[in-house]
């Protein structure tokens, strides 16, 4: 989904230390863990440097991660407000209705860990929270579009001061953008799947036509359940 | 939370009936599928009944579910509604960062399961998809918000079909309402911790008080994890 915000590096760390000046994160609290991590952030490594602060306390860390997902119920799908609909969804919203896809599928391929899928449809849009939702239609490269996204993340990973959780959602977050697994590729599948339910459904309840979001992902299916769904959904579209 | 939906069996059934009056929902396929899982629904079990039609194709089946989970993503945080807070967030929205708090708690306690603590948190309100959000605001005795909820989820089990999916969806649902486990309480946690982050964050976005939903959960914490990030959220709102 195409989002409105195009950041570079400065103002990805400018958009992370204003979070850091958020309201909900004490000065104190700031000053003695935000910014020691969001300088090892922009190293783009997730192990503390030689002689910095110690790792957070757990708690705090989180919450700051947290409070950073914040930005992915209120950042909406760029797609959506482009085409000026009604109270469009959330990123949020985009990635609890994927979980809940990884859930339900009755047909997942051979091997396939569904409680993986559940965890990367969780992960994969999250470095939204800083960079917002870039899609196709704001001109943004596609590698220009991952680096930042990658930034990003490590960023977010920095917050939870590395260890075992930072490591999991990167591996989750990395796996899914390197299309790497069957896991991977039941995933992408979900994003585009429920992407076209939604815009059937914003079709139905607006009046609008939204075709090019079909054609977008048209014949761009890697899965059988994808195939399956997106020709259901499609067959309640005539 | 609070929800303003307060339905009886024959309104939720209405309720149900309404969706599969919905034009995402084909003629053909309401016929054919939907009318007779609703009235397995009705009789609470998600066994098709003796002589009963056999169980609808998977792609089907999922994506009824999956359209009935839309009302997820527009059904907004009853709390929240009632005090007036600007833009407030989705059920689907509670539901996925409760699934990232999972996710990143680098402290469960021993033995907890955290694939099924990240599952439970996106199932555990899924019922509100049919019976809205209700709260103790709504004056709805806690047995009654049950029973609804208990029976919602019935019907979207029978959406289903019934199988492996629809078990897996209601055990986990039930696991939490009986509190019945570690991950149960975890989770339970969870969705207060969630509530109170966001009441925080309201409270400073948009300057008001929001004291009620501090003292709603004050010492109603069950875990460790629970009760840290209670004490760090506290701790920044001072």
């Amino acid at each position: 989904m195409g989002g409105s915000r195009a950041l570079s590096l400065s103002s990805l760390c400018a958009a992370a230390a204003a979070a850091s000046r958020s309201p909900l994160l004490s000065s104190h609290h700031r000053a003695r863990h935000l910014r020691p991590r969001l300088a090892a952030a922009m190293s783009s490594s997730s192990a503390p440097a030689p002689g910095a602060a110690p790792a957070a306390p757990s708690a705090s860390s989180a919450i700051d991660f947290l409070t950073l997902c914040y930005r992915l119920k209120t950042t909406k799908r760029a797609g959506w407000v482009r085409r000026g609909l009604q109270g469009p969804e959330s990123v949020a919203d985009h990635m609890y209705r994927m979980g809940v896809m990884a859930l339900v599928a009755a047909d997942l391929p051979p091997g396939v860990n569904r409680d993986r899928c559940v965890k990367m449809a969780i992960v994969h849009d999250i470095a939204e929270a800083i960079v917002g939702d870039i899609t196709p239609a704001d001109g943004v490269p596609k590698e220009e579009k991952n680096r930042r996204e990658k930034e990003a993340l490590d960023q977010m990973c920095a917050l939870l001061g590395g260890g075992s959780r930072a490591d999991e959602i990167r591996e989750l977050w990395m796996e899914y953008e390197d299309n790497a697994t069957l896991e991977a590729k039941v995933v992408k599948d979900f994003d585009k799947v429920e992407m076209i339910l939604q815009a059937l459904e914003y079709e139905k309840e607006q009046g609008r036509d939204l075709e090019e979001f079909f054609q977008s992902t048209a014949g761009k299916f890697q899965t059988d359940v994808g195939k399956a769904w997106a020709a259901e959904i499609a067959s309640r579209r005539k």
